[in-house]
């Protein structure tokens, strides 16, 4: 028997119908490309947004249609976040970092039928366009130099009429598409859905997660062009957060000085985007007035404690990291202090903040060990699944990889942790990356993380490598501070305090520069290639 | 085109399989009709949910059967909201402040085939039992002196095998029931759904609501046995918040020494639990630890505003208030303070807590004048309509009360509101309370609250009555605090401040109570017919 409650659908148009009635004068910040400040509102945004979907259907856009944005953070990438799921086709945000061939590859499997790029970006655009079935670009910024047989935004969309958000949309319906960028293996996209939407936005925003609530100004540095920027565009519009976008401008300073001119409460971005920001406080401490920040929150990659400890000491700055995946949303764990834990003493409310977090509200997490599902005693390693109301079910049109799913309906997430007995995850490796030494296991994070206790270390990669006796050994990569120094001997020294013998890197090497991925992780394969034969005999 | 997102169910199972994995420690504290203090966890809780689930099978429940309880706050009513709807079946919480005719008509028109009853309650079903469909009856604290052909609980759940919780149950299914007592017309039943349910939970979790949190300790004195007791049983669960229950005890001294005992942050209740509290803090000020209450929750009447200021400005307490129905689950609006009124003047604030407040995430409302849809303009009186995620769509097998949803889709509350324009409701009245007097509106609330504004005044009720030149015109009833003394002229010349003339009531009569309804409200319907000829001429 269905009980009799109304059969409300939770879409994006619906977050839209609240932002404008509660929120409407709301402020949306964007620094632009030269750099100056762009101002407008949420009432503004969602008109302008109507105006796009009016534009997008004379273009011939229907729904189910897919729209790509090629663009950094601003204004227009959050209209594009409304105005193309309201009126039911599917925003999906290209990653301006990929190669050419890649985002050829995915516009193509994709069947993107428009593109709104920045002018910046155009360039990127034009080498891949012709492998698709793009049939219209849209260019942000473009003006009056807009190239012939494209449309410049602003002359589109204020010539078009508002078409109305959708008020007949099924939950289900797809909203958004994003392809995630694996490093190994073709992208495979992720086709979220207006439902799984509002539900990461809702989770996002209870309280013990402290993310985001309406007295708030977030500043997304993390990408609208990958795993929707966190979530922050929904979940701000629904709760009247006011938004600063960074536009390109990523850069310490740029960060620095949008935090104290826009009265920032929260930042989100990646760890390499907090280090550099932590270098440059570290060099000024008091050259920023950052007295109305709450809260940097950090994901995309582990935040070694010993970045959360300097913020915290040296700057009074609390910074928080979550974990997810594209196919979660991606929020999917917090590490918010239990409030079991809130009189525990600050050694361990830092170890805590460098776990993975609990879940989120209905994110549920298990590990698969060898001997099956692991108890929750913060040891036994195994591959973390999940499930709950916004994780991917499948990938879109890629049955190759129904693998990734269990038969039960998790999705296996690649990653490689431990569950204690408050649930708190901790990511010991992605599983690619994970040591396998003599039959055990070696987590290379957690020995990058120790490494970079070190005072002269500024970045380190452990990274696995075939070796004759051992299957696999591991070896350090380490990036030394400017001006300072240390040796293999001292580094092997810091580790014995915390770890095993056998997970002790056979051999240090000092490099210049980590490699980076597309979204900014650690390219562990780049290293592993470059570094491919070092422990093996020279004529094997 | 759908999305490629899990298809979670948001289930009552869901809730418990969280706080099972995650919160299995947090304490259940209820106050026993003997006074002691029972202690249990969330973990033991869900075990004997589990086996009251199991003897309810036994029993011959099935998927959508009936179990009514009627029961005060205690960890045994805990067990059966979690246990009846878990296995597919209704919960159907029966509200032990009505007549034993009303409780016969309602039993019988949900069919409840079982009824789980304090032993203290146990006289009232024998008064109604003989005239429903009742088959098994369920003893809570029967023991020993349990009469033949009924069931003790503890006996019977403890020879119970654990049935676990379905995980199969569509979102859709009915969770609960509970019938509104209305005092007009027969009572109606509202069949929440397990959907309904979470997403209530959901939207009260939410930070900008501040309602609760993991480390918080909430004390429901608003019950069980009437409108989910606000939703915290499933609230607390969702989010791992400790509960404490009154038990049958809800007089001052019970509830006070409960906060202290169990270090309470939140206590909720309706103004007159809060108005006796008030009174014994007034005359027994330092008697009790109080330094835990973050905040008073007020709801079920509209909480005038000097008894907001009392608290705080008297005993440092924060009060919130909120509005909402049985048919909206129930909470729907809460007087938090928007972001733009943080900076506010105290006395803007004050009036900012007097108001219904905002409509919580997706509620959405609307007020419908005699001109259509009003503005947002705080003054234009109207019907308040809502919709959203868990407001009712329609009564339990009552086809003839279709009228109070409209065509397109909301709940006609029968209240009297205005909005402003940050989307705070005032509620100015009920329906069927509000003084129409020659072709104008007069809010009965309003006059009620400014009358408790004066000294000497305890209590007010205002009600329209017969009269012949204007069809109807304003009476107040007056309670005054003991030894305290005032004068008809001296209310109304308190009254003339704030309104217009029309407004002020004809006449001012001391009383010695305000009579109330079966919920705690003013019993309006009751005071009309005792005055009903007042304002006639006495051969009309």
């Amino acid at each position: 028997m269905h009980g009799l409650m109304m059969d409300f659908q939770l879409t994006i148009p619906a977050i839209a119908r609240r932002a404008e009635q509660l929120y409407a004068g709301r402020s949306v910040v964007s620094r632009l490309p030269d750099k100056r400040i762009h101002r407008t509102t949420f009432g503004e945004t969602l008109q302008r947004a109507r105006r796009l979907s009016g534009a997008l259907r004379e273009l011939g856009v229907r729904p189910d249609d897919r729209v790509a944005t090629l663009c950094w953070n601003h204004h227009q990438h959050l209209e594009a976040y409304f105005g193309i799921p309201s009126m039911g086709a599917v925003l999906h945000t290209l990653n301006i970092r990929l190669h050419a061939d890649e985002l050829a590859y995915i516009a193509a499997h994709a069947a993107d039928k428009v593109v709104i790029v920045d002018r910046s970006l155009l360039p990127l655009v034009e080498r891949f366009r012709d492998r698709t079935a793009i049939e219209h670009v849209i260019v942000v910024g473009g003006g009056a130099d807009t190239p012939p047989g494209m449309h410049d935004y602003e002359t589109l969309i204020n010539a078009a009429a508002e078409l109305p958000f959708s008020e007949t949309l099924d939950e289900r319906q797809a909203a958004a598409l994003c392809y995630t960028s694996g490093t190994t293996g073709r992208p495979k996209g992720v086709l979220y859905t207006h439902r799984s939407t509002v539900m990461h936005s809702l989770g996002c925003a209870m309280w013990d997660q402290e993310l985001v609530r309406e007295r708030d100004v977030i500043m997304p540095i993390v990408p609208m062009f990958h795993a929707n920027a966190w979530g922050y565009p929904y979940t701000c519009m629904l709760v009247g957060a006011g938004l600063a976008f960074p536009g390109p401008h990523l850069d310490p300073e740029s960060v620095l000085s949008l935090i104290a001119g826009e009265r920032v409460s929260v930042g989100a971005g990646v760890p390499t985007v907090w280090h550099a920001v932590l270098q440059a406080l570290d060099a000024q401490p008091h050259t920023y007035d950052l007295s109305t920040v709450r809260v940097l929150m950090s994901g995309g990659a582990s935040v070694p404690e010993v970045m959360i400890r300097a913020f915290k000491e040296r700057h009074g700055i609390d910074m928080v990291q979550g974990w997810g995946m594209t196919e979660t949303s991606p929020v999917a764990t917090l590490a918010r202090l239990a409030a079991a834990l809130e009189a525990a003493d600050m050694d361990t409310k830092y170890r805590v903040a460098a776990k993975a977090g609990r879940p989120l509200v209905f994110i549920e997490t298990r590990v698969r060990s060898a001997d099956g599902i692991a108890p929750w005693d913060d040891e036994t390693m195994g591959e973390l699944e999940v499930r709950g109301p916004w994780v991917s079910s499948a990938y879109y049109d890629s049955p190759e990889s129904a693998d990734r799913f269990t038969d039960d309906g998790w999705f296996r997430t690649g990653d490689i942790a431990t569950i204690d007995a408050r649930g708190y995850v901790t990511i010991r490796d992605r599983e690619k990356d994970v040591i396998k030494s003599g039959g055990e296991w070696i987590s290379s994070v957690a020995l990058e993380n120790a490494l970079m206790k070190h005072p002269a270390v500024s970045e380190a990669a452990v990274v696995g490598l075939r070796h004759p006796t051992w299957d696999e050994r591991p070896l350090a990569l380490v990036v030394r501070r400017p001006g300072m120094d240390c040796t293999p001997d001292e580094l092997a020294a810091l580790l014995a305090c915390d770890f095993q013998k056998f997970w002790i890197p056979n051999a240090f090497e000092f490099i210049e520069a980590i490699p980076r991925t597309s979204v900014g992780k650690v390219h562990k394969l780049a290293l592993r290639n470059q570094y491919r034969e070092y422990f093996m005999p020279l004529n094997s």
